[in-house]
């Protein structure tokens, strides 16, 4: 399924290395030691489908399972916080399988100190997140650590949700001549946690894009769109999606740099700092990989779910040699995209 | 369910407080901050039931659904590490439901700078431990933050099993005159533990008895043992989950000292160290409440299955007031057994 001569991914050099921020970031090194390391160790069909959430087979039922541990730090930016993360960021990740999130389970790494009037607002947020997204939180664990031994609060959330269709969604169903559909304006996240982070005062104050993506997706699959593969843009932002997607499917994507909605606020906050906003991280942002046939009826359905109004179509999957993703620039320039090297935005989830 | 008098956790005492240590400890905080904080934000049946895993329903079938961090120090001790804890730890607590171990997932926060060689040592163990349970690892996540941000590693893992019985084994189905079966001596992995920690060298050499459970539960449902509750003596150790299940099954249990059985070398590091063995931690070790007719047989299904020579019968549960442990020492005085309060052990597991 995946052709490894297009994977050039040279790390982990040396298992005399040590890890590094870049290994965590989404980009060539955390590629590198997923496929080094971890691939090897537990190679199983589930987990070499290479998806955001797993599919597997139960008492004859298709489940999808898939975890997540959350260090974002500040614990709260606009427009979200650590439990609103942790519960959207995990029901996203079974959103993107096709499946119908049900249940999650929350572990907490809580470091010695941690005020507790912080840690009842992060609960009130995971439940009202859970209660809007129509997810149980049914079973859970906390742990302390001694004061300096874990920066103030980690939050794992695991979910389980149920395919209750019959599509193989992931990233080996894409095909040449699939559209590709945006959800919506990108890189509102990473730029919302970097301004709290940073202290920066942007000229208008942006918020993060964090939301439950599991209704848009079920209203493609009631409107029986031929759907491909999904992936939310979290870490490493649109083109680490794409890249990965280009990568493990063994495919060539193109996009037009034009039809890529960016909010000018945005704009100019990565002009200013300097970031591409294509490797920013989006919460509630996904990209679908649909029959070429069905791009215009995606568009309709994404934009009359209320969640979606700036669905795009940014580009199509090319009959090239695979694992490459190109840009077209507004000029009809040309750019290949890379999975970055390095960390941009450490802890931005 | 549950009698809220018998509960007495004062704790938390206001959200001014701060997490402590002890709110991770398994005993008397610990319960305070679930009862308190966790149990009112999420209140669902399957958390309520109050129970190692969750069981839940989907697609017609009875899944257990569980979840644990793991933030042990040091990393490698004798008889385990991190990863084998992380792999058997999640197996055990679905295994105290009755169900088949299926799936697992597992999010790792590495600090930056922890060497390479380590995380594939770790990464090893869970591989062959994953095996020797007979489980999947089908889906990870891997966060990095920096250096001093972290105590090297954590490890989350959630797990999947399929309950394929229809009894409920959870607290609530205790009675008067169940009988309580120890499936083994008690204290190894907290001491093994603590003796690396704190470089003490013991006589004999301690080892962790870090264990997968769910085979000799599978025996005991093979054999249509009447099981009412199962629960696995890791943090807090074999009292804190004897007063957990009285308070939550809101039952009165009744165990003898001499019955308990406890290895000598451990018996002495205890004494050495001034700690209760009672109170310390487990990773293979597990309680059974069964019917009081089920006595003889569970404990001649437990020995002949290989990891459970030593299982022993210590008490029963008794037609009085809920919520209590008593224990009867040699010489016959009666012992009441407490939620531990403070922090005895600090990541023990």
């Amino acid at each position: 399924m995946k052709d490894e001569s297009n994977l050039e991914c040279p790390i982990p050099h040396s298992l005399s290395d040590t890890i590094q921020l870049a290994h965590g970031a989404g980009g060539r090194q955390m590629r590198g030691l997923i496929e080094r390391l971890f691939m090897p160790a537990f190679a199983n069909p589930a987990l070499l489908a290479r998806h955001d959430a797993a599919v597997v087979e139960l008492a004859g039922a298709r489940l999808a399972f898939t975890t997540d541990s959350y260090v974002v730090s500040p614990l709260f930016f606009p427009g979200g916080d650590i439990g609103k993360l942790a519960v959207f960021g995990t029901v996203n990740d079974l959103a993107m399988a096709g499946a119908r999130p049900s249940f999650l389970s929350a572990g907490m790494i809580l470091e010695e100190g941690f005020p507790l009037r912080e840690l009842e607002r992060v609960v009130a947020s995971m439940r009202e997140a859970a209660a809007i997204a129509g997810v149980q939180l049914v079973t859970g664990d906390t742990k302390v650590v001694d004061h300096g031994k874990a920066d103030r609060m980690f939050i794992n959330t695991a979910g389980i949700g149920l395919v209750a269709h019959n599509l193989e969604i992931a990233p080996r169903s894409v095909r040449p001549g699939d559209a590709v559909i945006l959800s919506g304006d990108i890189g509102r996240h990473g730029i919302a946690v970097l301004s709290v982070r940073e202290g920066i005062a942007f000229e208008s104050s942006i918020v993060s894009d964090c939301a439950p993506l599991a209704a848009p997706v079920q209203r493609l699959l009631d409107a029986s769109v031929e759907l491909h593969c999904l992936r939310d843009c979290t870490r490493g932002g649109l083109a680490s999606a794409l890249i990965e997607i280009a990568l493990d499917g063994c495919v060539a994507i193109e996009i037009d740099e034009d039809r890529i909605p960016i909010a000018d606020p945005v704009a100019s906050a990565c002009e200013l700092l300097g970031i591409d906003p294509l490797y920013v991280a989006n919460e509630g942002r996904f990209v679908a990989f649909v029959a070429g046939r069905d791009e215009e009826r995606t568009l309709r359905v994404l934009r009359a779910s209320g969640v979606c109004p700036e669905a795009a179509s940014i580009g199509r999957v090319r009959p090239a040699d695979g694992g490459c993703v190109t840009m077209r620039g507004a000029l009809g320039n040309l750019r290949v995209l890379d999975l970055l090297s390095g960390e941009q935005l450490p802890r931005i989830c």
